[in-house]
């Protein structure tokens, strides 16, 4: 049976599915029952739930957060919706198909997988050719970055977004590296295939977008740094050859590619090729931040609300 | 005959060519004996000159800056090339030819104009293209944009630098406006020709590359937007329609592109197009002025100097 | 009828007036019975309004935003005055006073503006007194310009406050010229009669002070160059001559007269005039501010609030 | 006799006159020689001065800095003017006109001191007036006051130059202050008065323009609120009443005087007293610094050298 | 009887004590009764009040804010506790144990107070010794700096805070000082007991912790310098000795002890010694600052909430 | 035979010593003669070197740069020393001291070294400890760690210095651990040991200090945070538990011990443990910067000159 969702509610309906349920609470009423108030969400958006009659053994089972099938009907209350719940059972979340929790790319990530596959085979020069292949080769890697988000809040935030950026990023690359022949053409492409992979282990994107600790007390450029020195130091123990300056140059991209010292770079890029990473990457997410705010602002006025990170409001309307 | 270049003339050499003169100052020895110091240079460098035996009178026909044919002889005075000059008379600056000393694209500027012309005419939106095709027929700006340098110091700073620069964003455009397509070409299209058209107002560039005192009190930025809004005027008073709409978000575009206040930028991005045009900009001058440090770094140490416009030294290494 | 101002209206009172309506929405009670929740307003402040009993028909009706005339009572819900509406009828804009919903100077703006005309009688530069006169001969813009408020929160953010704001620059201009005689004095009040004019198109100000979209893509201070041009390119047409170096001056006080490029001027000042126009316009401007800031502090306290924008609480007790 | 100013001297005149020696250092030549090489200075410029087959006598008794009556003859050396001196004796710097040696205003100090203590009688509160009174009978302060500059590099750097500023800011102030009639007159004449009396002690200028090691450790807005401090408790101790209060805003309005914590204000302006005598004293510091670099300016180029602390050229041209 | 802590409080209890009142407000029901809500609080929290059946001349009566004794009974109102009130009687601030209601320190002030005299004891520089025996004799002010908070927000913000912080500062120095034998070790130990001593007349502690008037216009760094000077004029009236260098090296380190402009400091340091009480009073402050977001971050997570002045959320997790 | 320190010649001596020859130029005199121009130096100064009648295979013999022992005198030359130079040999860096040509602590490293090992010795957590001790284990990098200069400018600039300041920091770290018992110190004493550790790296000190290409290009900050992932890759390979918790921990501690992104930190302390570290770093850098500029000022003025990364000059008086 098809999975509800939450915007398709209204008032007044049966509920017979399953939710994520997020910050329960058990409270009491003046008259001294007890009660449990939650937040019932999936990927369209969230309620509020009550179930009345509620014990302490019903509560103490609730997973904080999880996975709830619930019974029970959807009400206006002082005109909000919420959901009154009859009874609660725990799903595991393996049995849950998660894309109906978590918003997702619209685009296919095994063509997009392949795309990038296909991409950084143009790559020629044998060690980044090689350290490329290494993290081809490992596949459970290659699973989360084909699964990973892009971010949490600005820009690319889906399952999905960080296989979509590198392959946009890649795409522009591709189409403009002829016309800068002086700019060499493998170290932009690893440089962008790598350039986020630590976002694979920054991010948690189970239940919800957030951060690791692992990822908040070292952040993703240094994840990625670490991880491309490990692949390396891997290449180098089966015998493969890669030179100190290659690495560096590579890691030179990753470093700087936020291209400001405020932003998080260790470094300024140093190199046309540090350069050419950071533009795409920025021109990128930008582009893609700013459809993303135009798309989403409810109303129809011309101008978005005011956006801090771009400090100003975005324009809506369409000349063309 | 072909000109002698500053650069190749070696010391204890007949001189007897056009250069133009810089900074002419008359002084007297410790005898009291009159002469005259000055720079001489062409676009390949510049060489101290000193005339002994000079007049108040010679000293004053001197143009300041201008072009002068000079006799006399080449020589070492410590450790420096001098030359010492017999006879000096003024040339008419029409009759130089003006490449010789100024540096100049090394590409055909004819065949990028009309490169410039093919691409803008993929522009459909009716305003966008009349108000396009408004500029293209002023054949005196058309000179003046062919002609100017696209800076005077960090990147494109040579005679058709503005316009290689244009094109060059043009192409880049082309090449990546598919991955985007929500993003309204035409306005980018248009928005990159139209982005630096004040420089040709901005820059003076007949003896060396400087700033006009009307481009240092109005800058490129403003004199493109008030270049644009007069041939808006001039369409409208020939009865074509300019919507308020499509003017407005295509000065947007102009006003916002150095992306930042502290550019001197009066407004920020606020429209897909806007962003895109500022990062396309920024990528191709930064590449550039990247690419220009690095080949012009005396010596084959793998560092450039400190670069203060960047903040780093830049690497000058090539690992492929 | 005089109107009833919000500010008067106390609980139990019949109503039958004229207000401001913003921001209507149609909702359904529990019981599946429409009613429509809006802000009514006036300039004295603004209250929740509730029709029950609603109909589609009539939501539709309403502007959003506009002015509608209501009959019903007020009363209080929740500590809070609201007004129960049992009749509506919409009312053209133009049969009201515009006065009674928006703030306004309370000088009088045909004093103030004859005060001005007459500061600027005093330039005496043949150019710069043409191009004052060609503004004053627009009678459609002179009309804007006495009724645009200064800005739209922090000082003169009332119907005629533009006025009032460039009349007190000009008489600051007026005492302290003569203290410094070594600054062009035709500059400085040339510059401040002209400083913000693109407000007018900016701002937009009959149903509440809010900003254009041309205003919010160009800015004011760009708008004011592009007319101070078009006047300037009116003029040449009937033969006037306004040299391209005086224009230059006039037209950098416009661009650098916020002072600092954070602040949305592509220029910083760069000759005597522009610092002092700058100067001028910060003083008059941050006094209004303050003096507002202190004059509209709810309670006694001796302290404001924090204001954001002067990085400071401020000071509400005098000594003197 | 009236002295020989430094820019009045040319090649082969012979020299016996008073002049500031700085930096003297006895050298040897290459033949083992011992030569005196300094530099000799008047308000209007400096020279290279060298005594042959000097002693090491001689040089011991030099002041450094400090006065001597040289005896000798100009010459030019690698077109330089310097003096060559046969003879040396040491002047005690009591008997020399210091305005020979240090710039002064063109003002006349005591009309100038009679202005400030007109304008600062027109203060009403008594505990204001009484204040600014015990500080017009301190002579010996007063005395600093009239003769200390104003700063030592950018504006006022001349002997007079704190009471020019000071008198110029208190007639601005009377100049416009009708025109602001909730500003407390009384607070703004008194801050205006007392902003920068700390550098009669962060200053030295017997010799040369500096930094006392005082002035440097403390800084002249805490060294004037100290003082002001000082008065205050000086007239509390004679039974004159002082509110914490007035004090308070009156130091307040000093310590904020520089309106930015980056340029050593410990307070940002919270009295509408305080911003206008921030406004006041930075208008009239930056004309007086624009003013002067314009004409300071060698050449008559249209555009001063770039000014580090403005972060701009100057436009020199005058259009009226 | 113990006082009841606001903490302890559960529904349904009666209360029969004493609690701080604050901004209380007289209001009528919709049925035209008056009540009064407030705010009733110690230091461990705070919950509302609700007086119904109130009269005017109950509300003009109540403190505000002061302390109330107040009967009645706790009930939960839409989850929250509020507490219902029957009876009130003012109550007179000296008759109350303050340290039930604004949070102290847990160590033993007058324990403290005598580590802080022997540490100052060290102290062999006469000049400086006898100035910090002026501060120690002068008990009104010792009295005060036992009592104060070390701030109003962000760490020591307690009664006695100040004096922990100065004691924790001193005692850091003492461990160190040894380790930088070229630093003062008299100039360090005087600079740290009077760093903050300004902070007794910039914050009242009576009712709750916020900044005097007097506080807000001068600031606790130049409100230090001002006592440390009248002390050394007290001194020197007395006959003592101190030069104006001791007095001038140790204003210096209280001026710059923020170490950056933009945190209040008017210098920056100067001295050895000025950056060591600088860096010992930011370790103190930050790790105090750090350990007290971690600890009173409610739930167990990982992670404090974001903390804007230290720009980053906080790591709780302990390894060790 | 002892070395002759460049500051101990004189003019006019016989010189037959080895010295480092640095940037030597191969010049042709005004006759054609040719000659070389070199920089000679020890750790005590450096002097210009002539060598006349030289030839271009003596010029191709030279390093550029390297150690050479030369024959040859020292004179006089325009008030400087020169040597002249009649005989050249190349010398072998290996058979030089070369402690004598770069500066070096002038404490023993091995008992330094002794005293690190004992202090990290204090570490009770395990796998802290074997952490460290793997590092210690390294005796390749150990030795560069004693060797390693703490910077090239600033402060610790000698060899040895990396060493000195660690070893600094962790005598700090001990002695004021005791006075903040909720900081846990096992991580704050390997978090100093580590912290600086890719130095060794991102210096180059066989000739002179500077940055290695790998240094340059990744930088100390994240050299380090590798370093340390490869050696807990390769306990663990040795099966020796590392938690990942217990390597962020640590690692979070060297990426933010800059405390701020424009010092090239990726991540802001957000531990007590790593605030401590910033501090403690801070403070011992920033007190040998000031005391090392304070003692190699020349001459004897109370300030030294601006120092621009402390924006100030500094105050050299001592009071005690």
């Amino acid at each position: 049976m098809a999975h509800k969702f939450i915007n398709e509610i209204e008032a007044g309906e049966t509920i017979d599915d399953i939710y994520m349920v997020r910050e329960p609470i058990l409270r009491s009423t003046t008259r001294g029952d007890l009660y449990i108030a939650m937040f019932l969400s999936d990927r369209t958006g969230q309620l509020n739930g009550r179930m009345w009659q509620a014990t302490e053994t019903i509560y103490k089972a609730l997973p904080k957060p999880g996975f709830i099938h619930i019974q029970g009907r959807s009400e206006l209350y002082q005109n909000n919706l919420q959901i009154i719940i009859n009874n609660i059972s725990v799903i595991d979340a393996t049995g849950v198909c998660v894309e109906d929790f978590l918003a997702r790319t619209d685009k296919d990530t095994d063509k997009m997988f392949e795309e990038v596959k296909k991409t950084v085979g143009r790559i020629k020069n044998p060690q980044l050719k090689a350290l490329v292949e290494e993290f081809l080769a490992d596949t459970e890697l290659m699973e989360k970055f084909c699964k990973a988000p892009g971010g949490t809040a600005l820009h690319h935030n889906y399952l999905g977004g960080l296989l979509e950026h590198t392959l946009n990023m890649l795409k522009v690359a591709v189409a403009i590296l002829p016309l800068y022949p002086d700019v060499q053409p493998d170290l932009v492409l690893a440089g962008i295939f790598l350039h986020d992979m630590g976002k694979t282990e920054e991010l948690s994107y189970d239940m919800a977008f957030s951060y690791t600790d692992s990822g908040q007390l070292i952040g993703h450029i240094v994840k990625t740094a670490l991880i491309v020195n490990q692949k390396a130091d891997a290449l180098r123990a089966k015998g493969t050859q890669i030179d100190q300056a290659v690495l560096d140059a590579l890691e030179h991209i990753i470093l700087s590619h936020h291209g400001e010292y405020e932003f998080g770079s260790p470094k300024l890029p140093a190199t046309p090729e540090a350069f050419m990473v950071y533009y795409i990457d920025d021109l990128d997410a930008k582009v893609a931040q700013v459809r993303a705010a135009i798309d989403n602002e409810p109303g129809d006025s011309n101008w978005t609300a005011w956006k801090n990170a771009l400090q100003t409001r975005l324009y809506r309307k369409r000349i063309e």
